[in-house]
């Protein structure tokens, strides 16, 4: 009988998910994600869940005690939901937020002409799809620590004929107010090294991309000193993939907590503040303009758009015509957004 | 000899063109449009050049002495240029602009795309084309003092056969922070009577169109309690639609600065500042989302963003699910946005 009770108990304890530590209770029922545990949906759930929890709590522990996440768990009627986390006017963070959304439905237009448009091969029709993601921007209130964006998504769309197109996406990015050279070097080689584990030739071309696609086009500047992006990776196999995606996801803490620990005591100013408010402005124009997951959100009939909006600044500024003097730090800044650096000697920054 | 030199004098003085108020000297070389006077490319440009300043002549009649508008006269590479005002951070408005271009050149694809999509037919290839308008937004810093918007611009589109397709398009509407039933429905009455004097449909037709226009889709809230909005006017006649744009630009001030004057010294407080900053945010959403003006100026290859943008507010907020409290002030603006009302009685407030 011992023996008998063990064993239960054994396959009870594989069946399990640990859910203690995560921010709320996972979007699919546990039942269906214990039950298909080598499901690439179920992994990146799992994986999206865990790192939300993590990072939430990392950044916590940068905060006055008592400032805590809030958390919503939402459902979308169309199928599936998220957990948007928001810390909003604390200490260290002016805004923090970091959602996850495990979603399915049919595409919308919009999104099958955007996905058409980058090359994707897709058949006409409504067509059923799946996406789990994690998306996180935080604004920190000291000018002299940058603001991160980071988001990771695994993508699936059925075909009428059955078969499954499947792709992952995301990246890592870093918007500073004032430049810190050891800090942009740092932030980029922690990226590097979660790149390198995988393929080398990653880092060059993500980092790359990362300068093409967060390119405020009408201004002629980037809207911070990168990191990586990639999208529609489905090479070299659906397992390799995703422990990218993981090695990538679990450099986010150790690419940016260091920072906000450096500079979120530093002294700053009026005219600090004012100039991060400035570049807030310029965050916004580049989200509600060109962003694309911005787009797909808000074209998304029905989308919960607090929970897309949730990456715009607490406070952001537009004044006409404002210049930095010339060789200022905010100058400075400038011409790095202008002119992309190649931060570690890696080759040509262009996509 | 006395005779042949009054002649002469009055022959010059029939070819002139007062530019005195002018903010700046026209865009177009004064010598062109004297000897172009019928032109309706003249006509608009003496129309925008004479409204802007009065514009900017009545705002300044609302600041603190001394606080004037300041003035850039800018040139497009392309061909054409323009006149921008602005005020800053003054003691009534905390950002003015007012804007007026006359370009010329060839259409940008994205534009043709635009306009064909909107239902106007249009030759292949690159087609010149002629724009001359006003734009302007009004943001006053007291939260009981409206932001107001208008535009009013003509265009010509030259086909390959030599044909010309012209048309006029524009508007005027209201965004209050604190409902006044009393202010919107002067406003409303004010326009209402410039379309009167041109066309008795025009009033609800445009009304509704102005509703149509300004939602924030995604929220489901309009950006404020309208006005009139049309575009691709081009009947009956091409002089008797300037009649009625001239009528329309010319009911701005009397529609706006009476509501300057009423409330400019109201008492407020933080909680009014905050509500204004986060409709302010709203704005910000519409103008860079949804606003087919800005969109077309931002994809236009050298555009002048900072007139562009010239639209947006001093400062803005993002707050993370803000709501109201039920059948607060606020509450009631929102009530208002969700739902457009009849101001004047003329009928269903649907385009």
């Amino acid at each position: 009988a011992a023996y008998a009770a063990t064993k239960y108990k054994a396959e009870m304890a594989k069946a399990e998910i640990d859910t203690v530590n995560f921010m709320a209770a996972p979007i699919t029922d546990i039942k269906k994600l214990s039950q298909n545990p080598n499901d690439m949906k179920t992994k990146m759930e799992l994986l999206i869940m865990k790192m939300q929890a993590e990072v939430c709590h990392a950044l916590e522990a940068e905060e006055d005690e008592g400032t805590t996440f809030h958390v919503d768990r939402w459902e979308r009627p169309e199928g599936g939901g998220g957990i948007t986390c928001v810390i909003q006017d604390g200490r260290t963070f002016e805004k923090a937020g970091v959602n996850i959304s495990v979603v399915q439905g049919h595409l919308p237009p919009a999104a099958v002409q955007q996905m058409r448009a980058r090359g994707k091969i897709l058949q006409e029709g409504p067509l059923p799809f799946f996406a789990a993601g994690i998306s996180s921007v935080i604004h920190p209130r000291n000018p002299m620590v940058p603001t991160v964006h980071f988001n990771y998504r695994y993508f699936e769309v059925k075909n009428a004929d059955g078969s499954v197109q499947w792709w992952f996406g995301g990246g890592t990015d870093l918007t500073p107010y004032y430049l810190d050279e050891d800090d942009s070097k740092y932030f980029h080689l922690t990226l590097k090294e979660a790149c390198d584990k995988h393929d080398k030739t990653y880092y060059p071309k993500f980092k790359a991309w990362c300068d093409d696609y967060f390119h405020v086009k009408h201004r002629g500047e980037r809207r911070g000193i990168g990191g990586i992006f990639f999208d529609d990776l489905d090479t070299p196999s659906q397992e390799k993939t995703f422990n990218f995606v993981r090695t990538c996801a679990e450099s986010v803490i150790p690419s940016y907590i260091p920072l906000v620990q450096k500079h979120k005591d530093d002294p700053y100013g009026y005219s600090e503040r004012q100039w991060q408010l400035l570049r807030r402005g310029r965050y916004v124009e580049f989200n509600l303009i060109y962003d694309r997951g911005t787009k797909f959100g808000l074209y998304t009939p029905g989308a919960r758009y607090e929970s897309i909006l949730m990456s715009l600044p607490l406070t952001a500024k537009w004044e006409y015509m404002h210049m930095p003097s010339p060789h200022s730090k905010e100058w400075k800044l400038l011409e790095v957004l202008k002119n992309p650096r190649d931060w570690l000697g890696t080759g040509n920054a262009t996509k």
